[in-house]
């Protein structure tokens, strides 16, 4: 075993991408399956196996996989299980993820955790929060997603699924209605699909011109919105204005909470740039208690979009090889397993 | 050195009180000074020193202090001074607290933290958080303080002054003014100054008869409140309806953020019980994400109110003696110091 490897995969509702990742966080090789062609759930496990077995023979890494670490919606992090989960094709209400994927491999430790966790272990581990023992990951995808450090360590909760973000009330009346089956969450404004919604809404109660009245209404995407604030369309530039103040709001309230040393973009939308950045630290410096003017620094995510899902998973890999040596009578993280601070940590991309 | 001791300082904005604790939690003896008599920082240590050394004498415990634990407003853990502080008498951007303490006792090693985390470690320590690894502590006093422990560990933050749940914002438009210089935050509405301003509003704006309207409106208290509401006025329970709602949505927020075991309630409004919990719970189940229904305690502090300050500063004491054995070259908290997993953590009472 010369170079040893740990595997990263992230299942994303389309998608499942799992990359060989090196001790330095080069992805190797990787490649995908489609993670909804199977109905049945150890159908799918038994594709992903062969699909990484195919990867890991084309690559001679058979023997040098130290540990997995797994992405996926609902994961928890203390059980190995995804729970509840709406967003893949297989009910059940506690899917044994890490322990399927542990055995199909004969043992190799897994860990697993939902995207955004993942996303800041990448974040923490490869990418802008390199070094920071404070910091909060919001990833703006089509939802609004969250992974939180604290004293260097994730934050999973006391029953693994902390670090909710999106799903902070920002709007207490008349909110919108969100997936989650509430009102008025942050997810409801600031994903792409709530900007989207925000044209909408602009675009019918107001009457002053734009370009996005050309488009089609109700197909409208933030691409559409961004593209013509780029262009410099004034309502395009304000649908951003409205919803940076809403995540500077939001921002503040987390800050009175852990006070962070910076906030991390992640996600399509973070890369709106500057339209969105602005706004957002305007409105979060007008919003935060005087005690922390100035101190949180909101930056972007230095992972490239089409790795950083592996990457973050890959890191929560070597976490699983560590926690697997500490307590050696498990190979997947246990329900009682209590959290222990991560040599190092991991990231998955446009969470949620 | 038969026993071992250490003592936890409660500085407040009236009286300075301090006790001697055993190691099983026991305040031995306890004094105290006013907080306000010397405008100078130096008298007031000098008198501080005069104080405990008396009564470490009259209890044979000169040599039986193995550190300090100080509770104190906008005190930083970090960097052992109190920042900005405005409830205080001496002005002065940064006030060595734990240096200066420690110097007049020969370098006993000291730790600061402020009045509310004090609380939370304190109840993590002797009180109804003892074995809690993730819990948010919520002092309703006032003014509305939290500490927060996640994974066992006190939440500092990057600057040491996370833990500001007194002032997320309640209501984004037309709220209240805050101390803080804002308005809108959760201290205006759910502190017992909040609950005296609610009384004052629904007093003016309703018309339905209330035994308040008895009482001279602008000097009304929240145990003026309580009085009627444990008395059966209609009105003095909506008001703690009233208020209980808002706290209830914003606890909702904060276990999306570190989904805590519990949620425990200090200071004088928390002794209102059920009139308050009833209403928190009801409206903090009927808020919460549905992945977080019923699973968050709403609890009360088990600790006497009187000793709890000290009880809780003194847990911070036996954590200065294990980081000072840790780092030996300092006997005060030093700005560098990576915050540690405390062995033994602290509380102080009435926060704010």
């Amino acid at each position: 075993m010369s170079k040893p490897y740990v595997l990263g995969i992230d299942i994303g509702g389309t998608n499942t991408v799992f990359g060989i990742v090196d001790a330095r966080g080069q992805v190797v090789a990787s490649d995908s399956i489609k993670t909804r062609k199977h109905n049945k759930f150890e159908d799918y496990i038994a594709e992903l196996h062969d699909g990484i077995a195919r990867l890991l023979r084309a690559n001679e890494a058979e023997d040098k996989i130290q540990g997995i670490g797994i992405g996926a919606p609902n994961a928890n992090y203390y059980t190995g299980t995804i729970d509840n989960n709406v967003n893949l094709p297989w009910s059940a209400p506690n899917l044994p993820l890490a322990d399927a994927v542990s055995r199909s491999f004969g043992g190799i430790p897994v860990a697993v955790t939902n995207d955004a966790n993942a996303a800041a272990i990448g974040e923490m581990t490869y990418g802008a929060a390199r070094g920071m023992r404070d910091f909060i990951m919001i990833t703006l995808g089509t939802g609004v997603g969250s992974g939180i450090v604290i004293n260097g360590q994730m934050v999973y909760g006391h029953d693994g699924f902390a670090g909710e973000l999106g799903h902070v009330i920002v709007k207490r009346n008349n909110g919108r209605a969100c997936g989650c089956g509430r009102t008025g969450c942050l997810e409801a404004y600031a994903s792409a699909t709530g900007v989207a919604r925000t044209a909408r809404e602009f675009l019918e109660v107001r009457s002053d011109p734009s370009t996005l009245r050309d488009l089609d209404i109700e197909t409208i995407t933030s691409k559409d919105v961004y593209d013509a604030a780029v262009a410099g369309d004034k309502l395009a530039k304000e649908i951003f204005e409205y919803t940076g103040k809403i995540l500077g709001e939001a921002f503040a309230d987390f800050i009175a909470f852990s006070s962070p040393q910076a906030i991390v973009l992640f996600g399509g939308l973070a890369k709106s740039g500057d339209l969105l950045l602005k706004p957002i630290r305007e409105s979060m410096e007008a919003s935060v208690m005087p005690i922390f003017k100035g101190k949180t620094k909101i930056i972007l995510s230095e992972l490239k979009e089409s790795d950083a899902a592996v990457l973050g998973a890959s890191a929560l890999g070597w976490e699983a090889k560590t926690r697997a040596e500490l307590t050696p009578d498990t190979s997947v993280v246990a329900a009682s397993a209590a959290p222990v601070a991560p040599a190092v940590n991991p990231t998955v991309a446009e969470a949620k």
